[in-house]
C-alpha cells in the first residue's frame, strides 16, 4: 500500500522546508518557494533563509533548527560548500526525507564523489532518506508539490509517472503540461542517485493509483538488479512502462560517467532482449520518450491491429499506408452499411475506399460534414479497430465546434483514434489549435505527421499484444 | 544543356493560358491566375472563360482558339466532362505543353483510364507534350510561375527541385517556403503521367543550373527504368537525390492503384537496394523527405564525422552522444587550446567535455556569451568536423543579435552546424521564433529535437562518403 512505503511523505508531506531559499524574484531558488505558495500546496511551507525574515508572507529561519514543528521534507539548494552544515542541521532536526539539489559532486570527479560519500555515510547514520544530490525533485499534482527551478504556473492532474536522472525534464515542464497537453500524477528525478534509486521509485508508482502509465529516463542503475526485473515484469502486466535508457553506446556512457558520476554496466542489447522480456516498451530518443507516455495516456487499447487511414492528399494515403504495414497493421475492410454511409461525402465518380482521400472530399462537401458522416461510418464498423486521420484546416469557429462535437461522439466508440497535422509544425491559425488542444483534453491526440500518428497506435497495439500473450 | 530541353518551356514559357480562369475569389480556380499575377509572372497571360470579359485586369477569352497570339503553355482545370473539348482546342492551337490540372481520369477507374487514354492519343497526334491529368504544376521561383490552388503570398528562391506525383505538397506549399524556409527552385508535379514522366523531369533538373537537390516522390514508374536508374547514379554524383517511394507495401500498392490509376512493379527490398547503389538518399516518410532536402540545400558537407554536441541538459547529451554513435559519428576530442578557451564559459569545477552541458554554463554565464565562446574554441579547434547543439531559450533581443552575429560568424568556417529547439513544437516566443528564421534563412537548420539535427547531420554526412567512394 502507497501509504506505508517510505517514498509517500515525499510525495505527500505534511511540512517541508526549503533551505536556500530566495526573495530575489531573477533567481532560480526564489522559483522553489515560489512555486509552492502560488500553487498552494496545502502543506506546511518553511522558507530557511539566514538573511531574510519573511519570504512570500512566509516567516523565514535562519536554519533548520529554528523550525518549531516538526518537518517531513526537507529540500535543500544551498552551494555545494555549505551542504555538509545543512546535513548536520538535518541530522538534528530529522526529516523524514531530504532532496539535495545542490550539484557539484560524484559528477564532477574523484572529490566531488568523496564529498557525497561523506553526506551519505552521515544521512545514512542519522536514518534519513535522501534523493539526490544534483537533481529537482519531487511533483504531486495531487497536492501542488512542485520543486522547480522554472515558475510553473499550474498543473494538470493525469496518469503519467515520470522517473527523471537528470534535469532533462526540467526546462520543459510547462511545455509538457501546457503544449504537450500531459497530465501528471508524480515526478521523481534522482540525479546522482546517492540514496534513493529506480528500485524504491518504481515500487512506490507501481501501487500509486493516480499513476496509470510509468515513463523513466535511466542512464545507470544503482538499485537491486533483480528485484528491478521483477518489478518491471509484475507492473508492467497491469501498467505500461517506458524506459529511455541512455549512455548504452560506448560513447554514451562516457558521455554519461561525466555529468552523474556513475559507469555504465552491461551492453545495450543485453538489456535492450531484458527489457522486452520485461515487458517495457523502449524509447531511443526523447521526443520518442515522451511521444509514447502520451500514447499510453491518452489511447485505449485496440482490440485488434485492423485499421483506417484518412488524408488530406491520396498520396499521403498511400505513403501511411506504408507505414500501417511496417507497424504491423492491417488495412480495415469497410462493410457494406459503412461505405453506404461514408458514399454522402464522396463525389459520385469515386467508392470510398481505405485509405480515404478527403482532399476529394473537401473539393464537394464541407469539413464539419465530412467528419461527422466518416467518423460514424468508419467508427460504427465492426471490422475496424482503430483509425489514423489527418485533421485538415478548420474553415470557421462553428465547424470547429462541430468538428469536437463529432470527435466527442466518436470517442465513445472506445476505439482508439489518433491524428496528424496538415504541416508539421504547429500551424500559425489560432482557430486550429484551439481545437487541438481541446481535442487533447479529451486525449484524442493531434500529432506532427502520419508516421508519429501511426507510431502511437502500434505503441498502444504492440502493448496490448504484450499483455495477452502474458495473461 | 536545359536551354533545348522540352521542359524548358513547361518552367519558362512566354505566354500561359489558363482555361478554367475564375472570377470568384472564393474557388480555386481564382488562385491559377490569381497567383501569376500576385507574384508577378513576367509572361503573357490569358485567361480562358466563356462568361468573363476580364479577370484581374486581364482580358479573358472564350475559348483557347480566340487568342491572338502564340501560346506556350496551357494550363486546362475544368471539369472532366469538359476536358475533351480543351483538348480539341489545343490541338487547332498548338501550344508547346499542356497541364491538365482536372481529376477524374485513370484515378478513378477503368472508365476513367479510358477516356484518359483517348486523350494521350489525341496529344500524341497533335505532338504536344502533356503534364498530368490530376495535377498541380509547375512552379518556378526564377519567373514567379505558379500553378496552385492556394494564394502563394510570395515565392522563397533556393536550390530544391520538388518532383511530386500527388497534390501532397499543394496545401504546404506556404508553410514549406514560410514555417520551413525552404527555398524552391522549380516543381512538377505529374499527376497520372499520361504522358510527361519522372525520366523526363529528372533529365531535365539535372542539367538545371539552379537546381542544386532534387526531391522526388514517387509512387509508380512510368518512364524507361534503366534510363532512370543511370540518370539517377550520374546525377547524384553531382546533386543529392533524394527519394520517398510509397506503395512499396503490398497494402500500399493497392492504395496507389485507387489513386493514381497505376499498379506497383517490383518489391520494396529490390527498389531500396537499386536505389542505395545509384547513390540516392530514400526517405521513408514525409517528414524525413522534407528534412532529408533542407538538410541538403542547407548545410556543407563536412570533412569528417567528429562531432560536437551542446545540450541544455547533461542527461540529454548523453541520450544525443548515443544516436551519434548509433549514427556513425565519433565524439571529437578537442585539443588543449580549444578547452582553454571553453572553460572561461563553464565553473572552475567543470572540465569542459564533449558532450558539453549549456545548463551548467547558463548557472554562471550570460547566454550571448556562452555560444560566442563556445562556437568560436569548438569550430575553431582542427579536430572537430561538425556541431550539433541546443538553443536554449533567450532573453532578450540584445542576446538574440549577439547570438545572430556569433553564428554569421560561425558558419565562415565551412563546419556544417546544427541546432534543436529546447522542446520539440515551436516555442511560444516570438524573440526565439524570430532568432530561429533569421538563423535558418542564413542556412542553420533547427530542428525540433536532437535526433532530427544529428540525423541531418548523418544524411549529408552518408551522401559525401557516397561521393568519395564513387570518385
Amino acid at each position: 500500500m502507497p501509504k506505508q512505503h517510505f517514498l509517500d511523505l515525499f510525495f505527500n508531506p505534511e511540512s517541508i522546508a526549503i533551505v536556500g531559499a530566495s526573495r530575489n524574484p531573477t533567481s532560480f531558488n526564489f522559483n522553489l518557494v515560489g512555486n509552492l505558495v502560488k500553487l498552494g500546496f496545502s502543506g506546511r511551507i518553511y522558507p530557511v533563509n539566514p538573511s531574510a525574515d519573511e519570504i512570500l508572507g512566509l516567516r523565514a529561519y535562519a536554519d533548520l533548527r529554528g523550525i518549531e514543528g516538526d518537518v517531513d521534507l526537507v529540500v535543500s539548494s544551498v552551494p555545494a560548500a555549505m551542504t555538509l552544515d545543512v546535513v548536520k542541521q538535518c541530522i538534528e532536526k530529522k526529516p523524514k526525507m531530504v532532496v539535495l539539489v545542490t550539484g557539484g559532486f560524484s559528477e564532477i570527479g574523484e572529490q566531488g564523489g568523496k564529498a557525497q560519500d561523506e553526506i551519505a555515510q552521515l544521512f545514512r547514520q542519522g536514518g534519513i532518506r535522501v534523493v539526490g544530490p544534483n537533481t529537482l525533485s519531487p511533483i504531486n499534482s495531487s497536492n501542488n508539490l512542485v520543486i522547480s527551478f522554472h515558475p510553473v504556473e499550474k498543473l494538470r492532474q493525469g496518469g503519467v509517472a515520470f522517473i527523471f536522472q537528470s534535469g532533462m525534464y526540467e526546462f520543459r515542464l510547462n511545455w509538457l503540461l501546457f503544449d504537450f497537453h500531459l497530465g501528471i500524477s508524480k515526478l521523481i528525478d534522482f540525479g546522482n542517485k546517492m540514496d534513493v534509486n529506480e528500485v524504491d521509485a518504481l515500487e512506490y508508482l507501481a501501487m500509486d493509483p493516480d499513476t496509470k502509465v510509468i515513463a523513466m529516463h535511466l542512464e545507470v542503475m544503482k538499485g537491486d538488479g533483480k528485484k528491478f526485473m521483477q518489478l518491471l515484469t509484475e507492473t508492467s502486466k497491469r501498467k505500461p512502462i517506458v524506459i529511455l535508457k541512455s549512455g548504452c553506446t560506448e560513447a554514451g556512457a562516457r558521455a554519461s560517467a561525466s555529468h552523474t558520476g556513475s559507469m555504465i554496466e552491461g551492453s545495450d542489447a543485453v538489456f535492450d532482449t531484458v527489457l522486452r522480456q520485461a515487458g517495457v516498451v523502449r524509447a531511443r530518443t526523447v521526443e520518442d520518450f515522451f511521444y509514447f507516455a502520451k500514447s499510453f495516456e491518452f489511447l485505449p487499447l485496440p482490440r485488434g491491429n485492423r485499421i483506417v487511414i484518412a488524408s488530406y492528399s491520396g498520396g499521403e494515403g498511400v505513403v501511411a499506408t506504408d507505414i500501417c504495414q511496417r507497424e504491423g497493421f492491417s488495412m480495415a475492410r469497410l462493410g457494406q452499411e459503412a461505405i453506404d454511409k461514408a458514399e454522402v461525402v464522396f463525389p459520385t465518380w469515386e467508392i470510398p475506399l481505405n485509405p480515404f482521400d478527403l482532399g476529394v472530399c473537401v473539393q464537394f462537401h464541407q469539413v464539419g460534414e465530412i467528419y461527422d458522416i466518416l467518423l460514424e461510418a468508419i467508427l460504427g464498423d465492426r471490422g475496424v479497430d482503430c483509425l489514423a486521420s489527418q485533421l485538415v484546416p478548420i474553415p470557421s469557429s462553428s465547424v470547429a465546434e462541430r468538428l469536437y462535437g463529432s470527435f466527442l461522439a466518436a470517442k465513445e466508440k472506445g476505439k482508439p483514434i489518433v491524428l496528424w497535422r496538415p504541416v508539421m509544425d504547429r500551424v500559425v491559425n489560432t482557430l486550429y489549435e484551439e481545437l487541438v488542444e481541446r481535442l487533447e483534453l479529451i486525449h484524442i491526440p493531434v500529432y506532427p505527421s502520419a508516421a508519429r500518428a501511426i507510431q502511437a497506435l502500434s505503441v498502444v497495439y504492440r502493448y496490448k499484444i504484450m499483455q495477452e500473450g502474458a495473461d
